[in-house]
C-alpha cells in the first residue's frame, strides 16, 4: 500500500505544527528513545538489509557499492551513537539571532524557528536515513525521506523503528516518515510539492543533485560536488605545502573535500615539484600536468580542459604552474565547483588576497582542505556540504536546518 | 542591439569578481556619484519615460498605473536620495559572523561576502531601477535588471546615467546592467542563468512571482503575497485593538503588510464587533464576514473560501469569529501567506503562544502588521519582503544580499 506524497506531506505539516514547540527535553528524549531502538531491532534491519544486499548482487553490483549498502550490527550500533551524539548538541530552535528596541518602543527578536517539513533525497548508505532522521528532528522539523531503491528494504526497517521510538516517546510519529516505491514519479511528486515541503536538499552524486535542482520547485540547498585546489605560494613553507598536498590528496580520496588540483607558484617549482612529484607517484597518485609540469617527469599524464574540470574521487591529481596568485585565482574562479580551496603561504599579504578574491564555500590557509566538514569544523553534526550560496553555504549543521521569524513586540503601535 | 543574457552574465561575473574587494568608501563614492548623475540627468531621464508614459496611455492603459510609472524631477530627486542614504548604511560586506578557534589551534571565521551576480526582475515603478542598483552595488554584487517592457525607456536611461556614473568613480562599468528587450525569451534566459547568476528576486505580482518560482533554475527568493491578520484575543485591550485593525487595514490598503483578515475571539465579539465593523464601514472599508459576523450588521458581505484566502490589496476585509486562541492560529496557518500576522492582547501566555506557533516571517504584538517593512525595522533600506523560509524571511536588507565564506588559518594543519 503506497501513499501518495501529497498525503505524507500533509501529514508532516501537521507533525510539524507540534514539533515546533516542543522544548529540547522532549525532543532529546526521542532522539535517546530513538538510539535504543535501533539497537533493540538491529537483528531485523540486518535481516531486511540482506534483502537489498542480495538483490543488488543478483542485479552484479560491484563490490564496493554493496559495502556501502551493507549493514550489520556494528554498523546499526554507530548508527545510534550518531543519534546520541545529536541529542547532545544545543538545540537551534528559540535562538535570538538579532534584537533591538527601535526608537518607537517597539521590541524587535529575530528568532530562529524550525523550516517545517524538510525533504532528503539520497543514495546508496542506509545509514543516512537515521543521521538525517535524527537532524531533523533535533531542529524540530519533520522530515520526508527518500532513499535509493537499492536501499529499499534497509530504509523501510529502519524508518519503522525510528517513528515508532518517536511516537513512544510522545513526540508525532508522523515526524519521520519515508517515501516508499512509486519510482522517479514519487521523488518528481516530493520535487513538486511547494507549500507542502520547505526545503529539499539532495545528497549523492553529481547526476542526482543537477535533476532535483532542474526540476525541483521546492526551494533546493545543493550540496556535494567538490572540485577543490591547493595552491603553493612563492612564499610557501614547502615542507608544510608537501604535507597538506598528501594529505588532501591521498588520507581519502573518495570524498568532496579531497584535493582535485594543485597550483604551484613558478618562482618555487623548481624547488617544489621534483620531490612533491616523486612523493605522489609514490602514493600512488597519477599526476596530469600541464606542460611545465611534463617537463620534471616522463610519468606525468598531459592534462586537457577535462582534468581540471574534474572531480576525480581517486588517486588522481591535475597540477599546473601559475604565474602569479592571481593566476591561480582565475584558475579556480574558472574550473572550480566554489566548494574548497588551500592556500599555503608565510606571506600575510598573499593569504588575505587569496582569502578575498576566492569564491568558494570555505578558503583554508596552510590547512588541508579535507577540513571542511562539520565534524572537524566542530559543529557535531552535518547533513551536508553546501556549494550554493543561497541560505547555507560549506558545512551545514543543526542552525541550518532553521529559518527565523520576527517577533515585534509594542503596547498598540501603529503606522502614521 | 540586444547582447544575450549570457553574455551580460558573463560581464557580470568578471564585475562582480572585482566589486568583492573594493572597500565600503569605493562603494560610497560611486553611490553619490549616482545620486549626482540621476539628478543631474534629471531631464533625459524624464523625457524618456514621457515615451513609457505616451506607449502607456495610447495602450488604454489605466490612470493608477500610468501614475506608478510617471516619472518628474521630484521623483528623480528622491530616488538619489534613496542611493545617498543606501551610502549612508554600513557595509556588510567583511563582517564576521562566527568565529573561533578549534582545540587543534585553527582558527574558523565565517564572513559575509557578495553573493557575486543577483538578478531581479520587476514591474512597472521605474525607481526600482536605482534602489535595486544602489543596495547590491552596497553589497558588493553585480547586478543584471530586468523591468517591465512598459518602462522600458525610461529604465534604459536610468542605467545609461546609472552606469556612466558607477565607471566614472573607478568601479566596473558592468555592475549594473539592464537586461533590455527580448520579451519573454529573455526573461527565460535570466531564469535559465544558472553558475552565471547566483540569486533572482522577483519584485511584482503574484503572478510574475509564480512563474519566476516554477521555471527558475537559479535559486530564487519569493517575495510579496501578503494575506496578512489580525487576531484580538480575549484578553485585548479593546481601544487599542479598534487602532490596530483600522490602521492595519486602511492606513494604506495597497501593500503587502496591510491586514486582510481579522479574528475575534468570541469572548469578545460582542463588545468589540459592533463598534469595529462600524468604524471600517466609516473607513470605507467592505466586510466579508462569516455568519456570526453577519449578526452584527446588516451591510456584511457573506464570506466565501475565497475571502479568507485572498489578498485584497483594497479596503475589504474578511472577519470572523473564533472560538479560540488555537482555532485562530489554525485558520492562519490554512489560510495564511506567512507574511506578517498580529495579536492583539494582554495575556503573556497568548502572546507566547501565539508566537511559537503562528508559522508567518513576522508575528507582531500589540502592534499593526504594517511594521513588516525593512525601513520601518531600521534596516534602512529594502531590497524586498521574503516570504519563503530559505535564505532570507521576511524584509531583507543588505546583509540578506550576501552569503558567507568560511576563512580556515592554521600552520599546516592535516587530517589524521
Amino acid at each position: 500500500m503506497t501513499v501518495s506524497v501529497a498525503e505524507l506531506g500533509r501529514r508532516a505539516r501537521v507533525a510539524a505544527a507540534d514539533l515546533a514547540v516542543r522544548t529540547r527535553a522532549n525532543k532529546d528524549a526521542a532522539l535517546l528513545a530513538m538510539a535504543e531502538a535501533l539497537e533493540a531491532n538491529a537483528g531485523s534491519i540486518v535481516t531486511a538489509n540482506a534483502d537489498d544486499v542480495a538483490r543488488a548482487r543478483s542485479a552484479g553490483t560491484s563490490e564496493a557499492i554493496i559495502d556501502r549498502l551493507r549493514l550489520d550490527e556494528a554498523r546499526v550500533g554507530a548508527m545510534a551513537d550518531g543519534l546520541r551524539q545529536v541529542a547532545g548538541l544545543p538545540d537551534p530552535v528559540g535562538e535570538v539571532v538579532r534584537g533591538y528596541a527601535l526608537p518607537n518602543g517597539l521590541q524587535v527578536s529575530q528568532r530562529r524557528v524550525p523550516f517545517g517539513v524538510v525533504g532528503i533525497i539520497y543514495e546508496a548508505r542506509p545509514n543516512v536515513t537515521a543521521d538525517a532522521a535524527g537532524l531533523a528532528l533535533k531542529s524540530g522539523n519533520a522530515v520526508l525521506l527518500r532513499g535509493s531503491s537499492s536501499a529499499a528494504a534497509s530504509n523501510a526497517a529502519i524508518v519503522d523503528v525510528l517513528a515508532r521510538a518517536v511516537a513512544d516517546a510522545g513526540l508525532p510519529v508522523d515526524a519521520v516518515q519515508l517515501v516508499r516505491g512509486g519510482g522517479h514519479d514519487a521523488v518528481k511528486q516530493l520535487m513538486r510539492a511547494r507549500g507542502l515541503v520547505d526545503v529539499l536538499i539532495p545528497r549523492g552524486g553529481a547526476g542526482l543533485i543537477r535533476s532535483v535542482v532542474e526540476e525541483s520547485t521546492v526551494p533546493v540547498i545543493e550540496t556535494g560536488v567538490g572540485n577543490c585546489h591547493v595552491y603553493v605560494d612563492a612564499d610557501a613553507d614547502l615542507a608544510r605545502a608537501l604535507e597538506i598536498v598528501l594529505n588532501a590528496k591521498v588520507q581519502r580520496p573518495s570524498v568532496c573535500n579531497a584535493a582535485e588540483t594543485l597550483l604551484v607558484h613558478a618562482d618555487v617549482a623548481d624547488a617544489f615539484l621534483p620531490g612533491a612529484l616523486a612523493a605522489l607517484r609514490e602514493h600512488g597518485v597519477t599526476v596530469h600536468g600541464d606542460e611545465r609540469v611534463q617537463g620534471y617527469r616522463d610519468d606525468v599524464v598531459p592534462a586537457t580542459d577535462d582534468d581540471w574540470a574534474q572531480e576525480y574521487l581517486s588517486l588522481d591529481l591535475a597540477v599546473a604552474v601559475v604565474d602569479s596568485l592571481d593566476d591561480a585565482v582565475s584558475h579556480i574562479r574558472r574550473w572550480g565547483s566554489g566548494h574548497t580551496e588551500a592556500i599555503v603561504t608565510d606571506s600575510l599579504a598573499a593569504s588575505r588576497r587569496f582569502t578575498a578574491t576566492t569564491d568558494s564555500a570555505a578558503v583554508m590557509v596552510n590547512a588541508s582542505t579535507r577540513f571542511t566538514d562539520g565534524e572537524q569544523l566542530g559543529f557535531g553534526a552535518e547533513i551536508g556540504i553546501s556549494t550554493q550560496k543561497l541560505h547555507a553555504r560549506g558545512p551545514m549543521g543543526l542552525p541550518e536546518l532553521t529559518t527565523t521569524t520576527y517577533v515585534v513586540t509594542g503596547d498598540g503601535h501603529v503606522r502614521s
